[in-house]
């Protein structure tokens, strides 16, 4: 099978990067990984994965070296730190980055790896831990051109859609614009709900009529129905759209770039992190429209 | 053809009544219309209307009424003034109030109507003078039961999606919770052009992605690409989605009911109108958004 496919490492096996190792190894990569928690290494060892101390170790064992970890300080920890990838790193090496962060956070990071010789890609994900199991994940690239090329197969290996999207930091942009209209659109969908709820309509009903014309939306479609049935398990979690938010603000601020709409869906995100909500799923933003307004959607 | 088909009434015949009525015409119903500007009267005396000098006089050759005006203040003038329907109408005489006003509205006006013995349904229509003109328009009714399923064939002569929402007051309800995910929507589509194109990316590309998963909707597929080639041109006039924004707003404000985002989507709406933009179609909203961050989408 693995007719001269590049060593892989890969650092950070949460909820994403665990099964996106996963289709790494069904794919017939050879893949060493990384993370703080054993119990997750074990389960990839379990899949042949070989299994390293440190990032500095990944890098060592690898010619191609993913991370998918929570936040910009934890992707420059594991790649920039003591024990980081840039300690280990051949010139020539390949990092891609696939954690949702910042463009800065790319841009800077690509500087340093740059000084070693250190290719760098951004490239973070949607579609969840679903895309994540399934190898259908959407990619958003940024990066040189050519070794955004070179890799392709390594990418498809987990996503479906893959996107190049321009310059260091456009992956990360474009993550970032995909979080202004998800958390705008589930506001949308709280408020919509809430309000014709309130003057006794049936939130079925509602929905019916908003998602047969131009208010129809993917998260009304799906969001919707879990707000009506009080479902509000993550498909993704409130705590990392709030964190994406405070992303988007930071880099608009940066650009003096006033977003009214964003502005206000983050306010109501961390109003979701200070109930302790942040580890139930985006659309419990519902609840706090429902705290204000001292009623329910029902 | 009109084998009993009652007559009918036809007040107001702007960009969204004049073809309303002309499908009526079509239909083989006898209708009697009103309108202040005589050009209009004339387009549909062609196609066989009568035409009568008040709504007065509309009521006195009619067993249905529907009337298509602008705001709440023009069906309470129309239906409840001087030269109104009410003057002339008939015991059992059926109005039918297509006009986006607000359920407050809806519910006084009826309760006017029904000292005459005159019954009432607030019917709001959605999609827009193509649906008008095609016959498809989505009708949201509110009224009783009885009133409402004996108007569906007049309904159905306008409308391809007829959906009963509940009490006098519930079509408008209905329609301003659509205005509420239209309007909020509009201001996603805008916030994520404008952030992802200032950071560098190509709006097309921004569109391609945000549109093949969770961040897909009506608005960013059928909006978007008319803000990325700068056309304006009115689907939905924003003035009108501003005038149902402040009827969301109000109605909330009497239910004591907080509504973040409606709240500023209303105030960017407002901006449209102070830069005298209110006739062009609700993208323009995007144009507020280039002005505050002093770039444009492009």
């Amino acid at each position: 099978m693995s007719r001269n496919l590049p060593k892989v490492g890969f650092i950070g096996l949460g909820l994403m990067g665990k099964p996106m190792a996963a289709s790494l190894l069904r794919k017939g990569y050879s893949v060493t990984v990384f993370n703080r928690s054993k119990k997750d290494v074990e389960e990839l060892v379990a899949l042949q994965a070989k299994s390293a101390d440190s990032p500095k170790e990944v890098a060592e064992n690898s010619e191609i070296i993913i991370d998918m970890v929570t936040d910009g300080p934890d992707v420059q920890d594991v790649l920039l730190g003591p024990q980081g990838v840039i300690q280990g790193a051949q010139n020539g090496t390949i990092v891609i980055d696939m954690s949702t962060n910042s463009p800065d956070v790319a841009i800077s990071t690509a500087l340093e790896l740059e000084k070693k010789g250190v290719e760098f890609l951004d490239a973070p994900v949607s579609g969840g831990d679903k895309g994540a199991r399934e190898g259908t994940l959407s990619i958003m690239v940024g990066g040189k051109k050519e070794i955004f090329e070179r890799s392709i197969p390594i990418l498809e290996a987990m996503g479906k859609t893959i996107t190049y999207m321009g310059k260091t930091g456009s992956g990360q942009a474009m993550k970032l614009c995909n979080q202004v209209a998800v958390s705008i659109h589930t506001m949308a969908t709280s408020e919509a709900l809430l309000f014709g709820t309130s003057l006794g309509l049936k939130a079925e009903e509602i929905l019916k009529v908003l998602t047969s014309g131009a208010a129809n939306s993917w998260n009304l479609q799906n969001l919707g129905p879990k707000i009506i049935a009080r479902d509000f398990e993550p498909g993704f979690k409130a705590a990392h759209l709030y964190k994406d938010l405070k992303a988007v603000l930071r880099t608009a601020e940066k650009e003096n770039l006033p977003l009214p709409g964003s502005t206000t869906a983050y306010e109501l995100f961390g109003a979701v992190l200070a109930a302790k909500d942040g580890e139930k799923g985006t659309q419990v933003v519902a609840r706090i429209l429902e705290k204000l307004g001292e009623r329910k959607i029902s």
